[in-house]
């Protein structure tokens, strides 16, 4: 289903060569119309690969006709001549659909400051097209796999239109707007920039709120097209809840196939005095290595939630605080509450609940723990 | 050597049993004068542990006479009961010393979220009193370990006068100001202004640079007490260079004892338009886990570097970005450079310079890999 659930849309994924392994690393997604609104948010991170200047730039227009997206190789820190390729690869997209490059998004991922390899990109990108096809959709998702150990898609259907998308991620993953590559698309009939703000909602509170090990990308790209192909054209509220749930639903399988991780911790901040507060505290919650490491042990070890806290800025009293782990109030008044032995940590989701007490806004963030095989993929990746 | 290097002081280090493990868990340092100049730094940790809050009370008064402290509890997050044990600990040791409460100050270090046994810990007191002596700097270092594998002492001596000290960290170490317990001692004679500015200019540039977690402890705490015994008075810049001196061995000692480290890592930034770009960057970069685990992998993958540089507000332009490692200036101008493969990472020790290409300032960070053993000591310490 994936990129291909919604009408108008096809897609492709194959073997390009890029990836030395010989797995698919190469796919393509068109929108065939009639309509070809699109919207797209990229990384925040100021070094920013090739793809994301090149798709940033054409997306400017609020018009996409294709994507193209590699494995194998995240064109980042490539200078110029990665700049070229990323061009050359838009162009040669450009040739074969027979539409111009200025039509074209290119996102890559990989190892960064390597250059790619355009003698079998290009040739790569005739076979893709070749394949094109209505249903394609789970092979492009495939193509776009690193260290996945599965792809991710996401389908929504609403009445006479769909929403279905797919998403790459399993480090490197923290909010820089988003923190991997996604495509969704849409068959409802809507312009750029209804497009544009129903992604920019969803992602504030989905992708944005993954937070798996704090290292935002150079290349995270989330992009949305629009088909038309329904002639539906939905409420717009609709339209963006239906973005939000494919983006919750990929988002949380990001989280759920992160590098090494054995538990997928929901951090949820309540009781701040703002949403702002709520997500600073969350992230410093969810980055805290320790207390990573002690959910990974399965210890309630509540007092590395404080810590984490307390280096934030939000507002609280140090004596108001109250942690919950998995429904235990294991810190009450920013001291030892409910017994920590009632803590039952077995599972693979872990729900940690802080309330600052200082108000009534919220936030959930979600993150791993720190594993030492998280450590082993991490120092044997490029090497 | 260690806090008794200087003339002027006693101390002890016994095993009151607050660690049920047996080991040394209580330490006492006293200044037999004649004078009783003192200057602290603490975390700037909001959550702050019952024994950081009584120690930068009594130290409002710019003088001590004893500092005691003990490993195998933090007595943080612990309430009104936490503090009142602080109290009730330098209230004993206001009474077997015959002084003030109000010139002992109170360090505590171990586990977060846990009363400290008071039972074992006030008759501890009054062990560790009966057992203090010009020679006991050694056994204080040894006491104050929780999960160092080591004890760490430095001594600086000078004309006629002595800067001496002991220190203890090896997990949740992150600036805050410091990171740790330290105390140090002089004979200088010297005020309280002098010494703290020695002090805080001596912290900013050694423990506040050390990064081996990003985690910031509750309880970080240094001390820096001064008997006046040699009868010397240096100059204030010779003096402030020698505590800096001290500070900078004992924050050298920490991060090679870092928990499960296998590589001390020194990330030097260079090329800065600020002092505080080349701070934020330098942090940005020790923190990166993904660099972390690439450094423990022997792996000299710079783009990891970038990402984290790229995360930062520091000035900077992306395509003139040049990153060293251990002499191998593998990026230059953002993007490939020399060959990678020319990266000898054998050795414990890693040297990352960072240049920005945006000014002359500079600043170096000190930090670890990350590793399988630190995630297994933090994922079972306190269960």
């Amino acid at each position: 289903m994936s990129v291909t659930a919604a009408k108008g849309f096809q897609a492709a994924g194959i073997a390009a060569g890029i990836k030395e392994n010989g797995n698919p690393d190469l796919a393509l997604v068109v929108n065939t119309g009639p309509r070809r609104a699109a919207a797209g948010v990229f990384t925040s991170n100021r070094v920013k690969a090739a793809p994301v200047l090149w798709s940033e730039q054409v997306l400017k227009s609020g018009e996409l006709t294709a994507v193209v997206l590699n494995s194998g190789g995240a064109n980042a820190c490539t200078g110029p001549k990665g700049f070229q390729d990323t061009h050359a690869t838009a162009e040669k997209v450009a040739e074969v659909l027979e539409i111009g490059a200025g039509e074209v998004a290119v996102a890559s991922t990989g190892l960064i400051g390597v250059l790619l390899p355009m003698d079998k990109l290009l040739p790569g990108v005739e076979a893709a097209a070749a394949s094109l096809n209505e249903h394609g959709g789970e092979k492009a998702a495939i193509a776009i796999k690193t260290t996945d150990t599965v792809h991710k898609t996401s389908v929504v259907t609403k009445d006479g239109w769909t929403v279905g998308g797919m998403a790459k991620g399993a480090g490197m993953l923290a909010p820089g707007l988003a923190t991997m590559l996604v495509v969704l698309t849409t068959d409802a009939d809507l312009p750029s920039d209804v497009l544009d703000k129903a992604l920019r909602a969803a992602t504030r509170t989905t992708f944005d709120r993954v937070d798996s090990d704090g290292c935002m990308s150079t290349n995270d790209t989330v992009l949305l097209l629009a088909s038309g192909a329904s002639e539906v054209a939905p409420d717009h509220e609709e339209f963006a809840e239906a973005v939000r749930q494919v983006c919750d639903d990929l988002g949380q399988q990001l989280i759920r196939d992160a590098e090494g991780a054995s538990k997928d911790i929901k951090v949820e901040v309540v009781g701040a005095a703002s949403e702002d507060d709520a997500v600073e505290v969350g992230r410093s919650i969810a980055r805290n290595n320790l207390l990573k490491c002690a959910i990974h042990g399965e210890d309630p070890n509540w007092g590395r939630v404080l810590s984490a806290i307390g280096t934030t800025k939000a507002a609280f009293e140090p004596d108001r605080l109250n942690v919950a782990i998995n429904g235990v109030w294991v810190c009450k008044n920013g001291g030892v509450g409910e017994d920590r032995d009632k803590v039952d940590m077995r599972y693979r989701e872990v729900h940690i609940v802080a309330d600052l007490a200082a108000g009534s806004e919220t936030a959930t963030i979600w993150t791993n723990d720190l594993t030492a095989d998280y450590v082993h993929e991490n120092s044997a990746y490029s090497s």
